[in-house]
């Protein structure tokens, strides 16, 4: 059951616009976007004629089931002897890639240099010499920002696989239930809702410890009038969801639940400014206005949100003089927060898609748990 | 309860060592590593005087109560009005390095280079100059491969949860349940046995799906006679544990049974030819000799092992043609095995510790588990 398309046809597309020979694309996430295929080690080398996938030996045969549709040949510095597996070059990934740009012909090739380690970026700087035209990094993140109608469809199903994580969530909640434990009944439901992997390790903090924007579960044990924080996602088909509940064991005291409607407001406003054509800063600057007037803007110490897609985060960003404009395709989480050290913290966050028209929201899990 | 020091003295005897003014550390696992804090876009700034840790704004709080010891910095682009940070520095991780490496009066500087994006390196070079002077991506590499007793201890902690993960499935298994579910289940167990994060996606894979070195759980269901891979580690005191088992379910048909055998075998003898002064190749050539006696040999298509700690795989590798010599206080996976594609595999996985007079488990679960 393959949901989403692997995006090929775009890299192609790309070449022809720019003029280049070839590419050879790194990193397993842009790998992925552009095969299907998912594993450590895989490089991509894309020409007009064709393209190849060079993976690992040992990942020979997933890439064989999940690339459809392109060449896979295996590398692998010391061949097994007796091994079958047909086009199998002996060497490291950089022969790989010298002997396929070879075999394609290639003259001008173009690569995703700045995104991979500085090492072997200067390693395959050497090996390509001349033929090493141009750095495409930015140009394959702007690609990946706008989402295709599959790629939309596979993270709405993400989205409900992390929605079971919490709906199991607000049914364990206890006296006494520690963070780590909570944190393994959420996982556990997302498991069961079919999570291939965790888009990032499940977030599970109380009271002060939500004052953290990022931190691990611990044995900290939940009392009356706290407040749970949740931040956790999924990946199908390949895609992350990305979603933050902030909920109320018992009745919070006021200041408590003053906060957390302050977030919840500041959080309509952000998503009620997104749509095409508006500035990546400005929901930014819509929520933080409604925190300053509730005097609370101080404790709001991080950007609005993130693209998400095949990375959890990607572009593109909503942070303050984020001069973009927001595109239909885009996917952006908003997700402003309050964080009073020693004190308490919440987050709000939901998945937005930038239509043509405004906005769609991916998730729709009940805000207002407080 | 912090179990494991910060190895920030490691990284001052080095400084001493290669005549350095001080270091620019980069990456999670390498700032973790020398301070004890986890978290993105931080970034160590050591000198011979003191050591400044540079973190995102929103990183602060945490990391004041991770890294004692140390100073700590917020930076962040566009600071939020009123906020109150002692020493916020306005601009990126680049700027606020620039200003500590100022302040410090720091003369030659080494980086971990190879290491980070290519990207980024390039902006750190132009910001440092003539004063980023050399690469310590591999002295750091070789350094924490090197465990001290804390880690040790650390490392031996997040097996035994590991092992409750393990525990769990051995107890699940039904006909009929899904990879997913079972996974479900082994991850619950390793959050209530006090898992921070997993040290990687759990793998669950039956029968012909463990023919995938890698891959993730799936809806195929559990049928009787089928073997059951698990690969699994969590994360515990900030150290990673790892280990594989294969068990039956049911009776095995007699092929699957040998395949089984000959994996235990190959991992028996593996572990056996780890100790001090060996190279890293040898442990491999023994497993792989066996597999090999057995006609299997061309099946075990990736290489033996590998170091874990902070990270989940780590220097050394054990492989063919690995010359470097296997030294107390290293700790590594030893993990033959044997892939049929359509049919099945088979790993069995143990985190070894290098002694000063051979060897030492850290993993103690059944292996003969078929």
């Amino acid at each position: 059951m393959r949901v989403v398309k692997p995006k090929l046809p775009k890299l192609l597309a790309l070449l022809e616009e720019k003029g280049h020979d070839g590419a050879v694309v790194l990193g397993m996430s842009n790998v992925h976007y552009f095969t299907g295929f998912r594993g450590g080690g895989a490089v991509l080398v894309a020409s007009r004629e064709g393209a190849s996938l060079l993976v690992p030996q040992l990942e020979y045969s997933k890439a064989m089931a999940d690339a459809v549709g392109i060449e896979v040949r295996p590398y692998y510095r010391y061949p097994v002897p007796g091994i079958t597996m047909p086009g199998l070059i002996e060497g490291t990934w950089l022969d790989a890639v010298a002997r396929v740009v070879e075999d394609y012909g290639l003259g001008r090739v173009a690569a995703n240099l700045s995104s991979i380690p500085h090492g072997e970026a200067g390693k395959l700087k050497e090996k390509l010499g001349e033929k090493l035209a141009a750095d495409i990094t930015s140009d394959i993140s702007k690609m990946r920002s706008i989402k295709e109608d599959d790629e939309v469809e596979a993270m709405a199903a993400a989205a409900r696989v992390a929605e079971a994580g919490l709906r199991a969530a607000v049914d364990a909640l206890a006296e006494g239930l520690s963070e780590v434990e909570l944190a393994g009944v959420v996982d556990e439901a997302m498991r069961r809702a079919g999570a291939e992997e965790y888009s990032f390790p499940t977030i599970v903090a109380y009271e002060e410890n939500a004052a953290y924007p990022h931190t691990n579960p611990t044995w900290r044990r939940l009392a009356q009038g706290e407040v749970v924080l949740i931040d956790l996602g999924a990946r199908l088909h390949g895609y992350c969801s990305d979603i933050t509940r902030t909920m109320a064991f018992g009745s919070l005291p006021p200041r408590s639940r003053e906060v957390a409607e302050a977030v919840l407001e500041a959080q309509l406003a952000g998503i009620d400014a997104i749509a095409p054509g508006v500035k990546a800063e400005e929901p930014d600057a819509a929520a933080r206005g409604v925190l300053e007037r509730r005097g609370l803007a101080k404790y709001f110490i991080h950007s609005l949100g993130h693209g998400v897609g095949i990375d959890v985060h990607e572009a593109p960003r909503l942070s303050r003089a984020a001069e973009e404009e927001l595109e239909p395709g885009m996917v952006v989480t908003v997700e402003p927060g309050v964080y009073i050290a020693g004190a308490l913290g919440v987050r709000i966050e939901d998945m937005v898609l930038v239509t043509k028209k405004g906005r769609r929201l991916l998730t729709s899990f009940e805000r207002n748990l407080f």
